[in-house]
């Protein structure tokens, strides 16, 4: 069994990276910070035994050796970048969750048949570059390396550059065979919290849609320009605001639907916009009722921007269908559920994650935690140190299973 | 008579300086461009014989002595910053058909009774630093020299220390008494222009209420968060720019409602915005409209956040009651058209101008020129070189009857 005080502690000395105010972290992709968060992880495995790697997208893997290190490994893991006002469990908590497994390995002097790694991937968020979970995404053949590394945030600045600034541009290949791969994670939702369960075995995951729209009006002087002759793209964007969130609960209560940015043009007191650019995220763990939003969004954009005379390109800047995990994965995960008489509930993911394109070419399971309030993306997002060994529990359970004791 | 050409060719050189690629200027308040607006305009008025002054806030005065110095001077001139998208014509127009006028009085070897003075008022747009027309207010004792200098911009830097910077903090009190004051501006609207008139003889302007709303609702990771269970501070915000729509379409045809300026925080495609920051523009040449725009506005702003759970602030951040000009100086723009023979209207002013805070303190006209397709604030603002000729002839006869030739 694991040693949650040890993984509590572990979580709260890499919540001091990038702390803020608020009791969060700002750790986006990529940062001095992020790269003071993968210094402290890689310090910690290098003292746990393993050898690490880093490949060519910047994913790192802290590798324990099994019995037979010819066989592929059982690899566990999330990521270490954050929102721009985060919490201090989004990903951080499976990598660390990981590390204790891998500690606790140790000090049970047990090995394992397969390798065992814990893998930290590179911009999961997709906040500072977009889109999320880009690096597993490469890793998984979903994208290419140089789709990886020219990301851009909005200075302009690449992937690639970045991690050759911090020094996380490895040599390997990005890619080879795992023989499965878990991950845990805080809900980021209010479920498991609301039923009173400590467990959620994760059976899939909402497909998503992300889309960036360009509205063009006309810029023009707030006094002098009659509301009748008005191009006003603010205007466009707002009623495009409203109908995301009534597609969102027409398609409820399973639907997601979000405009979560938007940047103003020229942005000044006393100026029509004239531009506005903004962005459009959906989910549903059905693709029909996805391609159906699309629609509704689609045509009522389209009906928005005539009747204010507004042009709009409309981009789908990244897509993926519903997740089914695998049913081996699955079942190891109830397994340590069971062992430990956890309370527990099948759950479908409503966030993405790295797990999500791992499933792609590995059988692969999730373990979710319960989550203060169902508030994740915020500064106040927390978890209690029972739920957060409890995972780390049923996250050992399910790698021995895979990897063999 | 003026020399149009002269006035046009000196338009054409000063749009050079911040000039953008679509042919507009980007001139910001007490930037780097905006000193080097103002040095040109210092020399060209050395130049043309002129003595500076430079006051504790910035504005500049050109003088041209009259035969008793003793007296007050007849003003005019206008504003040289810009939007961040900006025409060529908005305010250095103003300023530069007062130079031509002086230039003119030199060619023409005419002295006047009462000195003249070509002032240029710093940040009139409002746009670097809110709100608008703030040193011609301090001028006219609207506003204190303190509210004045500590005016800050997004980066936090303030007026003042932005005037010390570019070296025009001078040393001359802000106001002092004025004999008459006339400003002359292209109209920023499309009236003149669909009517086929040359020039508008500016009876009144509208008033002013500027606003800004802080909205707070909870930051939430936009997959696994039910719609029902959101707090999205832009859904409310979105319906507050739909809400500011509808009152200016209530009140039109003579009221305009805008939001020109939102922040999303912290603006991630996977947040639901947790705050939102926006202003609120409402004008209507009647005060009692104002009032019950005002009163609309905030009953909405109520009941859309009560709806969605938002917490609101609001703060009018800046007033001014519908202004009526002089009767005399409006007689003295009426004369100067029909001395010249221009097509001309009677006109209400949709946009603030210095000439409304001159009008406190000193008997005070303004004089419109047209404006293709009724666009400014966009930097595709454009004039004819007639329309500009025209609009210099009227300022001249107007200051010939005021100085007393
Ligand atoms: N887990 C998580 O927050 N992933 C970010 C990608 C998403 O928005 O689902
Ligand atoms: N003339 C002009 O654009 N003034 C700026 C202040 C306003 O918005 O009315």
């Amino acid at each position: 069994s694991i040693n949650g005080d040890r993984l509590w502690q572990s979580l709260m000395d890499m919540a001091q990276i990038g702390a803020t105010p608020k009791g969060g972290v700002c750790r986006l992709a990529l940062t001095d910070v992020d790269k003071a968060g993968r210094d402290l992880f890689v310090d910690w495995c290098r003292t746990a035994g393993c050898s690490i790697t880093v490949d060519r997208i910047g994913n790192i893997f802290a590798r324990r050796p099994g019995r037979n290190n010819d066989l592929p490994p059982v690899v566990t893991g999330s990521h270490l970048d954050s929102q721009p006002t985060g919490g201090r469990f989004d990903g951080v908590y499976g990598v660390l969750a990981g590390l204790e497994v891998v500690r606790s390995l140790n000090d049970l002097g047990l090995e394992t048949e397969h390798p065992v790694e814990v893998a930290v991937w590179t911009n999961e968020e997709g906040s500072r570059f977009a889109p999320a979970m880009v690096a597993s995404g490469v890793f998984a053949g979903v994208f290419d390396l140089d789709y990886g590394l020219s990301r851009a945030d909005v200075e302009g600045k690449t992937m690639g550059q970045e991690l050759a600034r911090i020094g996380y541009a490895g040599a390997a290949e990005v890619g080879r065979p795992v023989h499965a791969y878990f991950e845990a994670h805080i809900e980021q939702g209010p479920i498991l919290e609301a039923e009173g369960k400590t467990i959620g075995v994760v059976t899939d995951a909402q497909g998503q849609r992300w889309y960036e729209l360009n509205l063009t009006g006309v810029e023009s002087h707030a006094g002098p320009t009659p509301m009748t002759r008005r191009k006003d793209a603010l205007l466009g964007a707002a009623r495009i605001v409203d109908l995301v969130n009534r597609i969102g609960l027409q398609f409820a209560p399973r639907a997601c639907a979000t405009v979560g940015m938007m940047q103003v043009y020229p942005n000044s007191r006393n100026v029509i916009p004239g531009k506005v650019f903004m962005t459009i995220d959906f989910r549903h763990p059905e693709d029909g009722t996805l391609a159906a939003m699309d629609k509704a969004m689609r045509d009522g954009v389209a009906r928005i921007c005539g009747e204010i005379g507004l042009d709009a390109g409309i981009e789908q800047i990244f897509y993926y269908a519903p997740v089914h995990f695998d049913d081996g994965c699955i079942e190891a995960v109830r397994k340590g559920v069971a062992e430990h008489g956890f309370t527990a509930r099948d759950m479908v993911s409503g966030a993405g994650h790295d797990a999500c394109y791992l499933a792609r070419v590995a059988p692969t399971g999730m373990v979710f935690i319960p989550c203060i309030d169902g508030i994740s993306h915020n500064e106040i997002e927390d978890a209690t140190p029972e739920w957060v060994s409890a995972g780390g529990q049923v996250l050992l359970r399910a790698i021995l299973e895979k990897a063999g004791a």
